[in-house]
């Protein structure tokens, strides 16, 4: 499968935004063709804040996302808009400090919010969740991930940050 | 018309995403529904960094450009990319110090980069651009970018790009 698909779904001001892009640039220098999406608006689908990432080996023609492998979930609203999908295979990723238990077999909740509090950045559960994505799917390398947050971040934003990041990954163990 | 598309393109580093995302942005705040897209990679037609924004009234269903409003294009390849557009009515907008000077009817050059060098902001030809994109274009308000940019940069850098926004307002007066 060179073909993988992302959606990172919440409200506004959690930086869902800012985490497509970082996954898209790891992507980039894990050597990969990335199309990543951002809606605002109504286009966001009744006020969701909504990312998309597509990345392939080969050229990226089609810009929608039409299977995704993983949806993140950072709001109720958002696990209610794709946890169809996962009877169809896809992963549900959601923080399970802001959305109600799913029980379905692909669905995984994690502390993201809550790991990102105890680091005293409750904002920052953008980067935790992002870590344990990447980790739990396998798609995009640690490596380029901490190379994108590197470049992006100073110090000492830029550590903690890369913290989060590896905390997130450790969550992921059992996705 | 409530339907409007843009082009960005440019190289990696010219901040044309960025640019993308606060004409988003603005374009949000002024009530619009909003797609933005970037590309990486192969994925981005050639090596071209390129950032694709939709704006509608109504909710924005097929997310790729179809046919833009306006292109910026920041480097020569990307001018050449687009130009043959500007039969067809598109403007193409481009920066006078990195794309050769294109004569057609729909054709603009600007001194975006020029602009930028001489505030001592070599890196932010991009934010002039964006000024007299939407000043050209008349399709985002410049309270929405000033209030785009007010909210991503701390000073001093918000009001030296609030500056250089301003400055490419007044370079489009004649797109």
């Amino acid at each position: 499968m060179t073909h993988h698909e992302f959606i990172l779904a919440g409200t506004g001001g959690q930086g869902l935004i800012l985490a497509g892009i970082l996954l898209a640039e790891a992507a980039m220098l894990d050597g990969r063709n990335v199309v990543q999406t951002q809606s605002y608006g109504i286009a966001s689908r009744g006020g969701l804040s909504l990312a998309e990432v597509i990345i392939d080996d080969d050229e990226i023609i089609f810009q929608q996302v039409s299977k995704p492998d993983c949806v993140l979930a950072l709001s109720e609203e958002a696990a209610t808009k794709y946890e169809a999908l996962t009877a169809k295979g896809v992963t549900l990723l959601y923080d399970s400090a802001l959305v109600k238990v799913r029980s379905g077999a692909n669905c995984h909740g994690r502390g993201f919010t809550r790991t990102a509090e105890d680091m005293g950045r409750p904002d920052s559960a953008n980067i935790v969740a992002l870590g344990a994505l990447a980790a739990g799917t396998g798609t995009v390398s640690l490596r380029s991930l901490q190379r994108a947050i590197e470049a992006r971040f100073r110090p000492p934003a830029r550590d903690l940050n890369l913290r989060l990041l590896a905390m997130g990954r450790d969550l992921a163990a059992s996705v």
